[in-house]
């Protein structure tokens, strides 16, 4: 690349990212360690997108009618920090610049949305980026039809590179976006020919623009240093309204600076005398950290400008009717409707009574169909699996390109693009996402369903078909580790409930999490209704209690959780007959249970009985309450799984697998 | 449709094709449960293929040389099912078919490679199956290039869904089965229009015909009910030797039922009446599972027409040379080297005494430096981290399109791609593939993993960066619960060496299962070498042993893994320094450590002393060994992670995060 010329033909924008690239190569070597070559190279995109097309304010960055940026290539986060800092972000500021990738900094090696306010979402895990900024990009166009242009009005900005594009997820991703027609969205694909290990030939020779052509989106290619070609493109992916867009920009990684176009230019530019070399060939002369007044306080008037935009945002909502107002903040706030707690406690009441024997994915339905109609913020969906996971109420109507107010997705066979669009839904604000599917496909949801406990958003993952109970399916499709999975997971709640009565408390909770996703493990088959004594607590809400009490002296406690509770009601009779007395505890979400005073916990678990676990799946993290906190000799067993499970009936599964009130039974009188 | 046509335009393949539709609808009407219309719809496809193409001996379906068949939609199961009782398998017999999908049949709800030794592969999980046949294809072409086109010559034929190409791993694998130009690699696509939850329309649009093209397939669209336009497709699909072929077979699902074209067809057809329809239609007039003789006859013929095929192969492969066949017969029954104990006990020598203070990322370098030159089968690779992973030896080559003998794969940003494809390497026969990543991006790899485990091929996941001792980088890029989802899967042996010996023997086991998957978890940063007196025994066989004893009375044992063994053993210096006797164990592989006798266990964790176990990682399955299988009360502690970590160099997150000698020292303290 010449780059006198690039700088000759536009000085003003040269400088102007020249700053972005100086700020990314002055902290990257002061760190001794992060990624110099992308925001190097995507500068001059960077700073055409802001200035010239952003809708955002610096002083006022998480307003909801803002323009969403992500950039999806995470490693580059100095060129997110080099603009928020340079646009007069309160948070990003010169100190945390120079304070990256250390302890207790906002500026953190990938950016993370809990860190600044101006951060969409945390990303780094490659393909992340893209995939949830479909969801971001599908609750501008839901809102919009819901509460009006005047209010909603945005777009969703992408920055993209290869390994985003070779993650299988954004194929998912662009599938959804071009099936859906999500016109407001616009990808910007770094083409730099460079990934870690070597040029992107060395591993990849897919042609993107047709990939993303067959996909249905509006596709330009342009160069990627051009200011002007890049003010076009982006001129001409909004006007393409009804698809996607996607633009090629051809890049340099490091442009200018001497690992340009190499694999090495992709990490840490630390040797100081190439630092230094670059910095001379682009044109920079102050010392490091250092911006040029001029610049800094063009970079201001950008950050500044959206404050016009915020403003007539701010009266055209205050047009709005008061009730509209007002359920616009609510729902933008997060909060749950009043109504939520009534309709729920209605549930239970009439249920504790009529005690159907009913799946707990069908209770799930139940308790939708009563949330839904009060709570106009969901998003319901599936992948592939709406009549199995039971995610869809009537009154929902189906999102797509004629009907942006419909309520329902149907994402296709996609579970890890479906959870990572379901994160961008949340994270967008306004919306509370919940989706299908079999709970063995926690697998393939699993990047994203970590990300969404990372990121603090409560998207809700309705995991059915939950063990060996779903039968002739076989070990493929029946989940053995995976409730230790995502109870191993920081920051997400696991429910595991018995019956109709604990599956309407496990969503009451969920819909109500701020900051926690939770994972609702529900069966196929149908079990019976074990709370028929209506409670209006919500008893869920203490992760464990106690179900049914010891007759006479207590002698053994049973766990179980779900589908195995009614086995340990069973045993506990079986027990009781015998004279043994038998207490049940119903856990249906450990992490609840632990956040609980020790009193509260010793007093459902008291040290002395013999205990006996029972869950249709790996014993694994069981321990923990089958031997802790205890004052004594530990006497404990666990009834469940110790291999994958098999094709046959549930019925025949749960008798050869050992897991019956029997088998409970006699461990519990072996221990006593 | 008109079925009459179809009928007689062909009216001896319309019979042959129909005894798959029968039995499939017979067998899942039997079980019940199942899937039927993709069978029905795909038995042209089958029928032409294998009658006409596929080689394989019926009587001896695991001879190395045959074509590999592989469904990669394996909900529809019924269609290989049928194929191999039809041709004469000895294992798949009508007894099998009329026991479809229960308890100990060989016929599962979705194919199992345990089950059968035709079965290539397990499916079900959808996408799963293009993307190991990748491996398959992959596997061929080094076995062809290492032994000679007279012992390796065949072809992998894939039956893909919908379902299959929306799936993300699907992009990857058509990504690298393109870059790779697996010229035989040929994937029939049953493009039906139907999903589950309706039609295709309704959740994607995307043209698949363009996708593949874009990633630089041979693609052809072709009536998939007619045999000659079939027969032409597979004929011009092998003709196209440098790059896979994608044949999109337009196709009615259960065609010729009442359910045919909608979404009903994808399940279980069991209406009775209607079956009896959709059979006459066929003109099938025989009771449930009756194949009339003549059409049975033909079948076998065709199952017994590879055994000429097979006898020439056996007559090309006896004139090799008696070492080439002799390493042929030993890579293909997968059995490692005589060479590697010794190669590995010499490393252990050497560094035991240099003491070299290295990563373990570094040390599983070091080792296979010296596998890899004994070892010829091995294929390495990593996803686009092979300078970080240190996956990648001096002698290996790169396999690439002109290099077929390279054992090096550049794999792209792909995990989940790279770990299905090794897999498919594995199954192959002949190959034991290893593949690196960070460890944290076993998310991305898990579908995959999980179906190694569950498939019992020994593929060895090479996961580096396996704690917050990565440093900058950030939670995104730290794990916290991927040891948990490792251990708590079935038929896994997870690794954490502490250092350059115990990865040294941590290799060696993993290179010598023959059922059982391994994940090695290789720190980024470096660790002292902790056993510096060498001994021939490899200690990690035994998951767990003592490394440095109590001196005096043993009040205390503390338990560690990988980066922490050198933390527990300095709390060890602390505490002794004290007075307080204390043990060191390192468990580098708590699955193995199960496998011992009880009273190996109790030796190295007696019940008396307080434990305290310290891990970077979550806490979630250690209370089994600080609680376990003790006579008294328990005192135990653990050090370890409780949230996600944080972006900081490494020894400031181990200080902040509390992991610390003087941490462990305290907590032991506290309880005696």
């Amino acid at each position: 690349m010449d780059i006198n010329a690039l700088r000759d033909a536009h000085p003003d924008h040269w400088n102007r990212a020249a700053a972005i690239r100086v700020l990314t190569l002055d902290a990257v070597a002061a760190a001794n360690s992060g990624h110099s070559g992308m925001p190097i190279g995507m500068a001059d995109v960077a700073t055409v997108l802001w200035s010239k097309h952003l809708k955002f304010d610096a002083k006022n960055p998480a307003w909801p009618d803002r323009d969403r940026f992500i950039l999806s290539a995470g490693h580059g986060s100095m060129l997110i920090y080099s603009l928020l800092y340079l646009s007069g972000d309160e948070q990003i500021t010169l100190d945390e610049i120079k304070n990256f990738r250390q302890w207790d900094s906002r500026t953190a090696g990938h950016p993370e949305n809990t860190h600044a306010a101006a951060i969409e979402m945390t990303t780094g895990p490659l393909g992340q980026g893209i995939a949830t900024s479909v969801g971001f990009a599908m609750a501008e166009e839901m809102l919009r039809a819901r509460f009006g242009k005047g209010a909603v009005d945005h777009h969703t900005y992408v920055i993209a590179g290869d390994g985003c594009l070779m993650e299988g997820v954004s194929q998912e991703a662009i599938g959804i976006a071009g099936r859906y027609g999500l016109g407001r969205l616009v990808v910007f694909w770094d083409n730099n020919d460079i990934t870690i290990d070597g040029k992107v030939s060395l591993s990849d020779r897919t042609d993107q623009v047709q990939r993303f052509k067959a996909a249905g989106w509006h596709v330009q290619e342009i160069d990627g240093h051009d200011p002007e070609a890049i003010d076009a493109a982006i001129v001409a992916a909004k006007a393409a309204r009804d698809v996607p867009s996607m633009i090629a920009c051809k890049t340099h990684i490091a442009l200018g600076h001497a690992a340009q176009d190499t694999s090495k230019g992709h990490g840490a530019l630390t040797n100081a005398e190439q630092n230094a070399e670059a910095k001379a060939l682009w044109g920079w002369t102050t010392g490091p950290f250092e911006v040029p007044a001029e610049i800094k306080s063009w970079w201001e008037e950008v950050g500044s400008r959206g404050a016009t935009a915020r403003g007539e945002w701010e009266t055209r909502l205050a047009a709005l009717s008061d009730r509209k107002q007002a359920e616009f903040a609510r729902v933008t706030a997060g909060e749950a409707p009043k109504k939520l707690s009534s309709v729920i406690r209605a549930l239970k009441k009439q249920n504790s009574e009529a005690a159907p024997k009913v799946a707990t994915r069908k209770a799930s339905e139940m308790v939708l169909e009563v949330v839904n109609p009060v709570m106009p913020e969901t998003v319901g969906g599936s992948a592939d699996l709406t009549g199995s996971n039971n995610t869809k109420t009537g009154d929902m109507g189906v999102f797509d390109t004629t009907d942006r107010k419909g309520r329902y997705v149907y994402w296709g066979i996609r579970e890890h693009g479906m959870a990572a669009a379901m994160n961008g839904l949340g994270l967008h604000g306004g919306l509370r996402p919940y989706g299908g599917t079999f709970m063995a496909f926690t697998d393939y949801a699993r990047p994203a369903m970590r990300l969404a406990a990372l990121q603090k958003t409560p998207t809700v993952f309705v995991m059915t078909h939950d063990s060996i109970g779903l039968g002739e399916d076989g070990p493929t499709h029946q989940p053995i580790e995976h409730l230790a999975i995502s109870r191993a997971t920081p920051n997400m709640l696991v429910f595991r409930p018995a019956d109709v009565i604990e599956t309407a408390e496990a969503w009451e909770i969920a819909l109500t999490q701020t900051e926690t996703p939770s994972v609702l493990s529900l069966t196929r088959q149908n079990v019976k209704t074990v709370r028929t004594q209506h409670k209006t607590n919500n008893l869920v809400e203490k992760g464990a209690y106690v179900l049914a009490d010891a007759e006479g002296k207590r002698q053994v406690i049973l766990m179980a959780t779900g589908s195995e509770v009614e086995i340990a009601l069973a045993a506990r009779d079986l027990l009781q007959a015998e004279g043994i007395g038998t207490r049940v505890v119903s856990m249906p979400c450990w992490e609840l249970f632990e956040a609980q005073d020790e009193a509260y916990r010793k007093r459902v678990l008291p040290g002395g009985p013999v205990r006996v676990a029972v869950e249709a799946a790996a014993r694994f993290g069981w321990d923990k309450w089958l031997l802790g906190e205890r004052g004594r000799e530990a006497k404990a067993a666990f009834v469940g799984m110790e291999s994958f499970g098999a094709s046959a009936p549930a019925d025949v599964l749960y008798e050869k697998f050992g897991i019956t009130a029997e088998a409970v039974a006699e461990k519990a009188k072996a221990l006593l």
